[in-house]
């Protein structure tokens, strides 16, 4: 349970952080000049292509994957970034503080990150060479499809998409929505989950097909909003109907009946990532605030003077500090006992975070007044991602009903756990 | 302190809430549909301008004027919707319940509203001709320039924008933003604040003039987006740059250093229908959810079985009758005894009533999942809307300093109170 | 729906202000001296019998009492102090001003107040002579016993205590505890609460008898402490023991079956009385506040200088605001509708105003520093008091989902309520 | 930053574990009996003494002193625990799980471990011999007296104490509270900060004496209470008057001025125990929430199956979970670069930590409805216990306040701290 950061650690933050310093944050207004200009536009535009080859060049590339490939355990790619999740948590915070721009410069983003180590863990070899190679050489965007309109997709018991064996072949039917960087048009992959056996046990109906993203049948409806942001520079949000769509047998990712058990291995170091980044941008709204309160004048001083603003910016430095150590700890959980055994920890960060750097978005929005909710700062283009976080990967409310189910249920007491179990709130021995 | 609606407001209400079903949520779709067919456009869709010509027809007009013109003691216009603050308080909640179409059908939109009333009580008859009787027909539209981006404007000691008299004109110079309504085309009044004497005294520094938004000097410069929404179906909110803007000394508002009184005036009113609109998307929102929690299933039943669910749903609906009575109050103190003795109560629903709405949409959202961030449900938008409140008129931490210092210095405890005034909180007789 | 205070409550309101500041808060430091000197001592101390005298003198007696006895509907009785609950409502949160004596000293303090109820209502002519006189009298002190230690008492299914018939007499077994005010010398009637048909539908299993105090079997085991409290000065909780008591068939109160009904209606107006009290209690926290923040000094100046101080009295005085304009509205109700129609505003102000005024006391506690925990001012005790409340009749747990449960459930959404019932949110036409 | 248990935390842990098993939680209902046998008595009941002796033999003695006596870098004394901070962090956390008999049994509890640290570090040889060696044997225990009724003593300015040299001794004259154990007749210590010099800077005008209790001139006038309990059993919280109280220069403790410096050395070590015990406190809550929660059934099942008590019980976790982490790094910060710069994360934990186990705790009274606050389940005593810790060693709201202050002085960004110091929030390097 050491979370300093070692030798490595802290060359690769450094080295993030300058490439932030240097390349990242001067692109911010250019990007947003060039969305402006191509309004139109679901692709990625020029500053992002720029950023990516220079983080190419500067080796800070593919830096999520851990060593061996994905996950521990996972099989060798040899193309892993090598950093164990430990050590990549200061990276993806530090991405965080510029998330529109830093994650995908890196060939770091969601929801590029889970569908590479989906198919690093469990793709074919020829699956492997199609799709992840050009995913990790960043030639190609993929998009996850699992929520669906229709149902309360955080119950994966309510999946209604069929994925029927045909021959050959199996044949994709339903309707997907929150397909995030679907609308790009660099997109080829769309990987689907749906049900092969509905007759199954309930974590046994669903199967996983990786779909090309020009088969006939995919139609891609729309690109959503998301509390107002269609996000187009990423590729946006799509709603896609999957009519008869037809794949080869040999594009199903692992087995019939493993969909639910991959979206689980696949959604753990997501959720991770997801608040490790959430902190960076606590980090940024702190910064932001700390400029604004120093220099604007209210009623007879700066506004850091005020008590209010003192007690907000106290209490948002103690809840970053207290669930940084609580996403390291998870890290570090995930490096040696594995995900599984991380569960815990994953759900109660994967809770604890979007909602407290929610708070402190939230806070920062005021101290800046009408500036705040405006796209001048980032501040409401960052609390519109935050607020959406509580949402992604099922309502928090799933999660803390599953983590009270669990805890209610432990038969050991504290005393019991508290000797031999420093390490993990899961797990009682008895 | 008689809440209940009388004949005449049970007839009102009966009359919006069944064009509310007739006509306007009919239209929510429609309005959505032109926006999206003309995306670049700031002015009002054709479903706008049908919805106004319907609610004339109907004698729903104008509801928001009070009797004898604008204000307790005000002048008579002859032209005023001739209901107390207290009747038109469900009318204006019943709006809510569709907060981007009914106030405008209605004509009860802000900043028109407040705009209306400024010049019902402040302006000359020459004033009121060419600028008051098209606001009141619906023929024009107008802004109300305070805001500016450079200074917390919440001190209006900080308000830079110079109102200078030269000659028989004033010349308007200075920088203003979020001026709502000021993109639409309709849009030919600007009310704008500025100071005409640094050196008086603190509140008696700023003048308003009357400035036609074709004025030489007068630049557009853009169109701002308020948490992500342009809202150009209503005019958008403008960033306005005044270079050497001149005016005839007859465009002065009241007298000169009357600026920040009259604001002070302008903002009662405006407060009250902010908070009044917000309780009917409350109820809009508890509508969705009741709906969404019977129909949607997830983990063996429907969500309306859950436990938190139901608390959430309990907890909106406690604060909602908590809350509607607080601003009844407030709307039976302004017509009884004025809108500066209800100073406290204006304040105080100012900050609760949009905190409160806030966390019921943001329940509301959890209930709906990724649909409730989507532009399908009209969650997100409202949402956006409702934290906007937080920060117009003032951040809500100006207003809580500024009732707790009131609260701090009364002289009388309770007990001297509460015998001889239990209709205020205000107004210590010591 | 009009709350302003009529003549009536106006002058019974300033009669008992002129009391609570002539007699009840000057009597404060005699209470804490008399109990001090007598520290074993279950009953009234002597100056809680002079307040009692004093206020019979004035007047001011069974002021809760309603118009014909007790609740709307009720039997006449002739001895009711003729307040509708509108009326009571400033009485009753005046009292809580001195929660520990102003009740008692107007015989208005639970539990009496709810058993003179409950025997105004439902008693015969004998029971109401031998019991209910010297109640409204003062003489005699009586208790309630519903809660049971063995069971989650808040569902009446659990109730385990038997009353059962044998031949003219009923028998009952069982334990109950938290009997408030059993444990004074002067308590002669124990309300007991129990099963005689555990076969009947889950409402009707219940029934109430009238056990003396000092009937052979019934045993006062010990008196609880309350958060630290004994509550010694009042009679305190008390646990008994009921073995094999025997009371005539003439000691049932109402007819078999029928304990529910009368429970529920007895726990309405006590939770509204416990509400009113306790905004009279949170006004008491503010008025101590404010002298306190005025004249402490810290860091340069008086801590009502300081923002939080400044946001702490704002939030405290809108909570006390809206909550008070909830309770009137809900005596209003239940004047007008009755107390099963107002069941929903019931619910509401029993979760909500516990909760606010415990967070008004809380803060208050922390502007007065280690004197706020302390037994020199009141507000620990007050603390201690409100905190019981959102467990008194059932945790507030209990309430919220019932409410909430209420509110899903309703067919006519809030287009089709509002012309028609304005002033209850419960009771759907449809 | 290694958090997890060397061998020696390892094995410590486990034997106090046992020690809890075998002895302590065994012992809480024989503490419970001897306090009700003698109810005026403010010294240690015969269960404490035998505890007392069983952990001397078991080598579990003192723990609280790091290696070396008393804080990083403080002088050796021979006598100390030998444990760091960190390796004391679970120890006391496992005392807070019985915190009214755990910690004294250990020789570990407040206010003796503040004290002997400070006569571990500052005091001369002499001092300690006749101070320190008693206290560490446990023959004799100690007060610490600062607070005072008449002053916010948050802030040390408003100290009145007077301590004023007059020849060869110092002259005490003055008032304290809530000095913690100063009834108990071991009590022979009293360590007094008062002013010397009120005409020094700021925070040199304080000094510390220590004051025989039976000094001629010092007067214990009371026990206090706290939220309702007098903590008798472990020598209550005393009132003390200091009239002319003549003690030898030689009682100085350092030297002159020098009281302020000194007192901020003692509180970091005692707020950060006081936290650690707090999640054991928090851990023995949801130990009994689980098991309530178990067998308790209210509507149709156990209270373990609604969705409130498992929300309830997630959160509680989480908390704990984030908060023991931020402890661990704050003890581990204090072991590695000194108190000082470890103020941060001091002032963090000790905000953060009562404020989320005062919730635990709430919730958990919440789930044993009239028994959580009833003195049959240890619940109340903590709760009152656990809100105390809010205003211990100041209010949150002063440590609140500079925490903000700081981190709205930083100089220097997120990207210019994040890789030059992982391990602390403090000390920008700018």
């Amino acid at each position: 349970m050491d979370f300093a950061p070692d030798a490595t650690t802290r060359d690769i933050t450094a080295r993030v952080r300058d490439f932030l310093v240097d390349e990242v944050l001067p692109a911010e207004p250019v990007l947003a000049a060039q969305v402006a200009a191509t309004p139109e536009d679901w692709s990625f535009r020029p500053v992002v292509r720029h950023l990516q080859a220079t983080a190419k060049e500067r080796g800070l590339w593919n830096l999520f994957l851990p060593p061996g490939g994905a996950g521990s355990g996972g099989p060798a790619t040899g193309r892993g970034g090598g950093l164990t999740n430990l050590q990549y948590a200061p990276v993806a915070e530090l991405t965080g503080y510029s998330p529109r721009l830093a994650p995908v410069a890196l060939n770091c983003a969601a929801p590029d990150t889970g569908n590479m180590e989906l198919l690093a863990h469990f793709a074919t070899p020829e699956q492997r060479e199609r799709w992840l190679d050009p995913l990790l050489e960043g030639t190609q965007r993929s998009a996850f499809c699992m929520t669906e309109p229709a149902v309360a997709s955080s119950d994966a018991m309510n999946i209604a998409t069929r994925i029927v064996r045909d021959g050959d072949e199996y044949v994709v039917t339903g309707r997907k929505w929150f397909a995030t960087g679907a609308m790009n048009p660099d997109c080829g992959l769309l990987v689907v989950m749906g049900k092969t056996d509905p007759g199954a046990p309930r974590h046994r109906q669903q199967s996983m097909v990786l779909v090309p993203r020009d088969t006939p049948g995919v139609t891609l409806l729309r690109g959503l909003t998301v509390l107002g942001y269609d996000d187009r520079d990423h590729g946006g949000h799509a709603e896609i109907v999957f009519d008869d769509v037809r794949v080869p047998a040999s594009a199903l990712l692992g087995g019939e009946g493993e969909g639910f058990a991959m979206a689980q291995a696949r959604l753990g170091p997501g959720r991770i990532h997801h608040c490790m980044r959430a902190l960076g941008t606590a980090e940024r709204a702190l910064d932001l605030v700390r400029e604004r309160a120093a220099e604007r004048v209210a009623f007879g001083g700066p506004l850091a003077d005020q008590g209010v603003v003192r007690e907000w910016v106290a209490t948002s430095r103690i809840e970053i500090e207290a669930l940084r150590l609580l996403v390291l700890k998870t890290a570090w959980l995930m490096d040696t006992v594995g995900n599984k055994a991380a569960m815990t920890e994953i759900q109660a960060i994967k809770i604890a975070v979007p909602r407290a750097v929610g708070q402190i978005l939230d806070r920062a929005v005021q101290v800046f007044g009408a500036a705040g909710v405006s796209g001048d700062h980032p501040l409401a283009e960052l609390l519109a991602g935050v607020r959406t976080l509580r949402l992604a990967d099922g309502p928090d409310e799933v999660h803390l009903a599953s983590l009270g189910r669990a805890e209610l249920r432990r038969r050991a007491p504290y005393l019991a756990r508290v000797v031999h179990q420093p390490s993990t709130v899961e797990g009682d021995p008895t």
